[in-house]
């Protein structure tokens, strides 16, 4: 039997009538502490780095995936369903690809009470399901580019320690796996998953990122390139969220992916991947957004957007409640209302926490005028809003929120790049929660030992080459002094 | 290296003008060309009973859920996402599951080189995952009912021939799982799961079934009485769609699942739990909407609803059609145009062979008189509809094209229920496609005996005794000759 649990656990609903948690100078108890207040998931669950989801976070994430479907949609991507698990002698076909994954990798090796003929790898990433499959399907240049996704979860056996949502050994993400004619046709893919990271994770998420090239000992297993937004948590370290890769030739020849050109040769196929994670860009979406109160979704993928509070619990404001609820839900707004026995003030509180962005504030004064007073979670502000404008002031509110909210969150990277000369200097940036960038070696191979002293003695990492600027070193490597070769960015990292 | 198997194999694009099978006397063959033809899934993946599901069946089963799980949000359930896998001692808990699925359970027993300390199940249903939740998260009769859902892939080692979308060893459902204070309680959910059944599968994916309770012996394992949808395949065969089950008290002692009721006494919840499979009702959408020329989509899980087709590539027909499509799609509207090089005559084709609902046909003709010409697939019929009536053409023919659907749909179980006194009447039913109503032993543990009979010369199955009708047995049980005690169907099922 279950042990059970309840007596020793801090009980999880939310009965506090506040939240209070300096989110910068204390990040690690605001995020232990809001992730259990606004019941966003339950970590009691006994496998090791398996986590429960709960509704709170399943709605905003839900809508998430559909905005990310969306655009990649909109792209030309067509949604798959491949299964989870993948034979082990297509895992094995790639060797960068097994080195990086296979201590990672769990296994699958009975059925029943049968052992299995071959094991089955549960998928920490699908290369090796999609390609064999791609073999059969392209046959010619007029097949490609061939653009396909899946929504699916993935499983890695995380040596380092798991953190919910951050790192997980089950985790919820979108993989694109997509078929080329050139190596020029894959990088505009890679091109054009930069641009759809832009287009959701900033316009639609509100999350702003730097875009780095990463270093070639730090890209995925099999991969020629990667580039990964970098997104900035409060306490100064780096999150990567989504990464892209020119993948190229190299799973091509294992799988013998071939297509006839239009000079009638047989050519292999240059592929692509890309890999949003849900429920990691979620983490960023709590921890950039929230602030001491709790949390502050960006309006398009807050689970509640608009909570109704009738004052008291008389008929009249129930049913007017209602009323005003039907009416947003016509124009696609998900509302709720709290009918709960609480009082006004510890069902504002709350609301706040749980940072839904807009808070309809219904009495008796308010139902005789017909008029509205209406809380937004973001400036901590009330206005008075005449009922049959509603619509129109939320369409329009709505707008400026996460306006307010992209604005606010583009300026946690102000200030926080800061040139450095020496291994010292790297070391008071990053422990001033700050980002180092400096003359480097070589993003080659040369400049692994480099990086390996970052690593070792700074306890950080060199996330890559910035994007889009060509940026020249000047001076020597500032950490062993000799030629360098690039300019690279170090923080430190989850 | 993964064999090229692309010379050995059929070319699954379909590039046939024609799909033409009789659907109902060469079912199997039905089934197989229209899953290939349509490219509704690719069976050729290396995991025996795990199939590729491709985007025109992804693009219909996530609309699926979509209907679904607002079904059931309506209806209070919150979305979790629980983990896949799920500890050894969880599983072992509840004894008449475990001797159910025991045998179906794929086992995880290492992570990279390391042996696991402790098995994890693939689910294979999260009974045993989330009741240990409940344990923790339950503590008031405030707190009940509780009830919960999960959109998730779930595993089973299925010894049973595996067949696309109505078997295969990972398939994709949702399982609600509910706890509450009273068995009657329970028994309410039971019935508003079958409520749920009815919205969506009738209302929304127009299938008609049978709901039976299953006799004692064929319940879901752990349960104390279970309920089913059987939904009739065009070969007479009955498929067991969504399933909702009485767990009662088995599993909440296992788990000690309780809640301090009113009278301050402590007591174990009753448990239900309901779980339609996604993948499995998508092959009742297609085998019983699909008819000689291929599938026919109901309208709201149309992949695409409505394809345009340009009848030359002539430019302002093409600039026409996009402009249409826009139209279509601001009113949410799946839309799209067919700008490739077939054939008008082969576009339609392919377009009916792929079950949308309505094409736009479009010429100079049409764009000079501002006239459309509109198909519909159900009545294979075509009108002329003005330009900028389209709209409200689309939506009261949609509503039409459904109820269409529904009506013939219905009509399938007609005539198909036939009463039998003896083994001999009752296989004559079933071999000429039909299901048979006799008088039985009993659904209790005694009848076991003749239902063992029942499979192993009729190869048939006993589906239970019908709901909601107080049928009394007439004479002798049809397959012992001994009193009878029930009035049962007998029918073969997948």
């Amino acid at each position: 039997m279950v042990k059970k649990e309840k007596k020793e656990v801090k009980k999880i609903k939310s009965e506090k009538v506040t939240f209070n948690i300096d989110k910068n100078s204390n990040f690690s108890e605001w995020f232990s502490e809001i992730i259990k207040t606004a019941e966003l998931a339950d970590l009691r669950y006994n496998v090791k780095g398996c986590i429960v989801f709960q509704p709170w976070s399943v709605l905003s994430m839900e809508k998430m995936y559909r905005y990310y479907e969306k655009a990649l949609q909109k792209k030309g991507h067509k949604p798959y369903w491949f299964p989870t698990l993948i034979p082990e002698k297509n895992f094995r076909i790639e060797s960068a690809h097994v080195s990086k994954f296979n201590p990672e990798v769990f296994w699958v090796t009975h059925g029943g009470e049968d052992k299995l003929e071959e094991k089955y790898a549960l998928r920490p990433t699908s290369e090796t399901a999609f390609y064999q499959m791609f073999a059969l399907w392209l046959s010619s240049y007029k097949d490609l580019p061939f653009k396909t996704y899946q929504r699916a979860n993935v499983f890695r056996y995380d040596t380092k320690a798991t953190r919910p949502f951050l790192r997980s050994r089950e985790f919820y993400w979108i993989e694109t796996h997509c078929a080329h004619a050139t190596e020029e046709d894959a990088m505009k893919q890679v091109k054009e998953d930069m641009e759809t990271t832009k287009e959701v994770m900033h316009g639609i998420f509100c999350l702003p990122f730097m875009f780095f090239e990463r270093p070639i000992w730090d890209k995925f297993g099999g991969a020629e390139r990667t580039f990964a937004a970098d997104v900035l948590n409060p306490d100064g370290k780096l999150v990567q969220q989504p990464s892209t890769h020119l993948i190229n030739l190299d799973f091509s020849k294992g799988f013998n992916v071939k297509f006839k050109d239009k000079d009638e040769k047989e050519k292999y196929a240059r592929m692509t991947c890309y890999g949003p994670a849900m429920s990691r860009i979620f983490a960023s979406v709590i921890t950039v957004h929230g602030d001491n109160k709790g949390l502050k979704f960006p309006w398009k993928i807050a689970p509640v957007q608009v909570i109704i509070i009738p004052i008291t619990n008389d008929e009249k404001l129930i049913k007017k409640s209602e009323e005003l609820k039907e009416i947003l839900e016509e124009k696609d707004i998900d509302a709720d209302i709290d009918k709960s026995d609480k009082r006004p003030g510890e069902k504002f509180y709350f609301w706040e926490m749980k940072g839904v962005p807009l808070r309809i504030e219904l009495g008796k004064k308010e139902l005789e005028a017909k008029e509205l007073t209406v809380f937004r979670r973001d400036l901590q502000t009330k206005e008075k809003v005449r009922e049959n404008n509603l619509i129109s002031y939320i369409e329009k509110t709505s707008k400026d929120y996460d306006s307010n909210l992209i604005k606010n969150s583009d300026n946690l990277f102000k200030g926080r790049i800061v040139d450095a000369k020496s291994k010292n200097e790297i070391t008071k940036a990053l422990d001033d929660g700050k980002i180092a960038r400096c003359s480097f070696c070589s993003v080659e191979k040369e400049g692994i030992k480099c990086a390996e002293i970052v690593e070792k003695d700074i306890n950080a990492e060199v996330r890559g080459t910035k994007l889009d600027e060509k940026e020249k070193p000047k001076g020597k490597c500032a950490v062993c002094g000799k030629k360098a070769d690039a300019i690279v960015y170090i923080g430190r990292a989850y």
